[in-house]
């Protein structure tokens, strides 16, 4: 991971600020011969876009992703892809305010420290909106995997809102589209609408636990020391805006176990080994074994809210902010597609990855 | 990050095996002029070293430290400097069931089917002595670290232990290196003496939480979307071994709050901005804001205990292991100066990627 | 350099085929504060555009430059800037004939075999369009550079075309931009025009000889070993399209010269070290001396020729093969801008990387 | 190419200066199960190695390369090869003259200026010896193209020392390994006997120019358009000391022709395509077509020479150089070990970009 760049060879370059007039990703390194159609990307793009009920930011962006190179009569060719998506909903509005003050929790005073210059409007280039590019991206990757990896899927949904927690006894996959919050537990859905409904009125926001899970992904796939694939899956997340904590497995929790407690026993299954569980998350010495993929992470609550909060004008004089606008009470909704393009990423970029330096081959276990 | 290779512009390669005649690492993009001296990095590879109590593996490795390039009359030249540690006690033993079985929790079984080869004895290249590497090399950064950004200091130390966590009330900076756990907490210490030495005594293992902070380091550093610094350390610390997560200030616990109760507010103090409190772990978009950075990981129990784990042959027939030999029953406790190392590393990078960049350029706040 | 991308800290990744939508590129890494226009950059592409002459391409492109993101209020922010060219002119033809036969001397051949698929349509992304992203990204290279290091200087001419050499005693820099060869001898340049006209009108084309000299580099600029000024010059140049050859100074001369004459020696000037000659084209060990950086590079003939070639199709069939269209008879002239564009690229690049690493300090020579 | 790094996927870093302890090569990314022995590698530095006779220099440096790591058994594990070769004849001399004044030719002037210190025994970093570690990378490149490309060789020759060419008439592969200056023409190998002899004794040094052809490489090896397989060549001759110019297939000569005299008109083979000529060095479009790959390069006279050059010293007085010491009158004669070398870390490393990638998948030519 370098700047704007993310990925090793299967490279995305994401470019643009909130209120520019467009935004995207520069995706190197796809395999050639991969079907793509703006249809299809604009699936993934859907998901994450604002304004599709009360519990998003109510800025109205299409979101349509236009592909401006890198595919032929539908398909990849293994040149650049570049994905760009217009901003159309960037409303004409004093910034006088914004552009003084320094917005508490966000990177409005880093910015500005670091480059002597920044574009405030909403957020410039560290707003949320760059994750848009990411889920275009994403959608290649996945493109990508359906071809190179066909039993592979890879799954967002939420685990937390606050203080609450899914009842993992609920977890039922099937339901993680049929509710905004992308949870697989319908009666935390149910709880959490009345809870954040009330934040929203209140102009508070409040942060959550969002889970990755990558099901059928080979054994094999990471490379040592500084490549690992847990270090990459954890360097992806950790990129997404708001992130504060990424886990694999038992994640922060490993800490507490005791060695006996914590071994995925081995043994031989039908189609090789299987695992008596899976503390490790699907990963071992940073490659993974076969099982499934957990990655954990938390996003923050949003940083604009209705309640004043003390900053400093850039001239150094105290003062206070109300960030009105247009926010979501729960970023980390929608955070979820985001987290899944990335996952979907981290992936593509390591099986080409394994496939360049062995070729696939894989040592043999049992007959 | 990208395989055996970390850093952007300070790059780190790591090389070497357990038990092959020496490791070390290669530290490319050092500046000039900084003083370095074999005695300067063994202070730091001594913290690491096993054998220093009953708590740490018994493996007597000298861990010595030989600079074989890259400086001239004790000063760097900003040529690579090579870093060579000998293995010294590789003992001779019969690495037969060590050979043909998995241990559960090891990468024995992923490096098998990744590469269709293994270098077993001591878990080859996955091998914890490869923290030893990073600790010279971080020993490199910490030099040139005190020339750039003198009043920057970077500490690490334990804060938890299984189940047992310190008591915040009892912090001292000062007990840190009074005690094998390297723990700010005294009486944790006495307790956790106890309670490992149980779990020694009994062939078991324990994960622990360790934090870093580093003080005093200079807003500004830190590269927005992909090369965050927050990204950058949480991939560092995610490619130690048996880490599992990840923090970045309040990290997980980020989930459970509210907007307001996560905002720092910004105030105007005698040498520039201050916040009423430090949720952000010192890091805002990517960005240190000046503030203490925090970052906070789990290690895994060591996979190596003496109770018989179920796994199965390289043909794939049932079978145990017991995992004797010499092991940490804490491994977290020799992750310390390891993470302590990588944060160097980082912070380095960064420092010298920004000073690239904008030249060290700061927008003023203030008069 | 890698794939789509070069640079180490001012990357650009170019983007987009002939005949698709736009083409682009993604610059990323350059400083903050630098004053950047589309005019700006414009001024750069019409030296560049077809169609200017009766010796360039008659394809009409406006290839007007926007700027979609990077910079605000007229001046970069050191995050991305993407520079989006649309193409206006692709002629709707039947593609037919090329898109069965491979042209001779063009890249139709290896992108078949190696992607599986090629947009056949003008070349696609291995046309000499391309370049254009190139020479946008130079002009933002340019703009930083006359903020870093305002007495340098990038001029490219061409000193060669066929077997017919500019006479160096007409060498005159006001003549270059005078003439549609951007060649400093007056003469010469009647010369071609009769000469290239008559290839043009006969269907022809003819190969051409570029230098690009930079005046005003500071010393200590470049890398060893692998990131040698030279090195990524050559590079730099070697990847312009049809680009056999690259020399820097002597060049492949070099190989004839005795130790003695080739030596330049060195005595004290008023500003610092001088040199008697440049024989080492302002390059010691792979880092700038302060002396005219000197770089040559050839460009074959336009393999688009109205001569007959022999081919084969995508079936294995022998056939001819006849380019018809709008080409350039001698490319070489549009090569020019571009190989300043590159050359700014490498420039500013290791401006950063050096400052990164040193600091800009320099050893001091003499008082 | 960064810094003191090469290669994409196979990645070379080389370290260590003339008259330390040691040097060498770390290299990572190599496929796993490819046998390496220090014998095997020991053949390829035997070609390099100094004082085989009077026409290279006297130092005596038995050039024997230790494996420290990335094997077992024998065979690759697809972790870091460290490659170590100890220097043993660095004689003890007064330096003092060399340390205060700039050998005009060579790196010290720069090496200063950019770091402000530098190491003057012998050239430190900048010394011909870092190349040792470069044949020995080389080595590991070769061994494993032998099972990827069973077919390939890689052969370097000289063709041309000071004025004097080889005359092609006379090439004959055989010849290459019984003269001492790899040169296919017996005739010039006695001829240059004589010439160097007079020029050795003379204290003089002459340049050379050197071709490396690549016979069997697979069609579509290469990444368009900054990672083409000639830029990746060019970078690497470029990036050996004292090359000054580099050229693939007609090279700079290609300005000289006009369209019809360039094209490689193409046939149908029994193995596939074939080309008339090959005017294009194997490579189109930065991708390899399958022919011979011929690359050619200038070397520059050895700088030391026991002429008198007139210079200055670090106090910026003037004053004149001897270089006495143990000097290679034509050191273009080791560069052909070492080019050889480049040449098979670069091709090995674009096989495996493009196994990454494409899988190796091929559109397919006739039936």
């Amino acid at each position: 991971m370098s700047l704007n760049t993310y990925g090793h060879l299967f490279r995305v370059t994401t470019w643009g600020e909130s209120h520019g007039p467009a935004l995207g990703a520069t995706v190197d390194g796809c395999p050639p011969g991969v079907p793509i159609t703006e249809e299809m990307l604009q699936v993934w793009l859907n998901m994450r876009k604002p304004g599709q009920n009360k519990f998003t930011t109510q800025r109205r962006e299409a979101d349509a992703v236009e592909i401006l190179s890198g595919t032929f009569e539908g398909v990849t060719t293994g040149t650049p892809i570049q994905l760009m998506i217009r901003n159309t909903d960037q409303r004409s509005k004093d910034y006088g305010e914004i552009a003084e003050k320094f917005r508490p929790g966000h990177a409005d005073i880093t910015y500005w420290q670091k480059y002597g210059i920044r574009d405030y409007r909403g957020g410039g280039r560290s707003s949320a909106r760059e994750t848009a590019a990411r889920v275009a991206a994403g959608g290649v990757a996945r493109a990508a995997l359906a071809q190179l990896a066909p039993g592979l899927s890879i799954t967002g949904y939420m685990v937390g809102m606050g203080e609450r927690d899914i009842d993992r006894a609920n977890f039922d996959w099937a339901q993680i589209s049929q509710n905004p919050f992308w949870t697989p537990d319908a009666q935390a859905a149910e709880d959490w609408a009345i809870y954040l409904d009330g934040l929203r009125k209140a102009g508070s926001s409040v942060g959550a636990l969002i889970e990755v899970t990558i099901k059928g992904c080979p054994p094999g796939l990471g490379a040592p020391i500084y490549g690992k694939l847990d270090t990459d899956l954890a360097a992806a997340m950790m990129s997404i805006n708001a992130v504060k904590g990424v886990e694999i497995g038992e994640g922060m929790a490993a800490a507490r176990l005791t060695g006996e407690a914590n071994a995925d026993e081995i043994s031989m299954g039908e189609n090789g080994p299987e695992f008596s569980s899976n503390h490790a998350g699907g990963i071992l010495g940073g490659i993974s074994t076969g099982q499934d993929i957990v990655v954990r992470f938390s996003v923050k609550p949003t940083s604009s809210i209705l309640t004043p909060r003390g900053t400093i004008t850039k001239s150094g004089e105290a003062s206070e902010i109300v960030t009105k606008g247009r926010h979501d009470p729960c970023v980390g909704i929608r955070a979820v597609p985001v987290a899944e393009a990335m996952a979907a990423a981290v992936v593509l970029d390591h099986l080409l990855l394994d496939r360049g330096q062995t070729g696939g081959l894989r040592g043999p276990i049992g007959g």
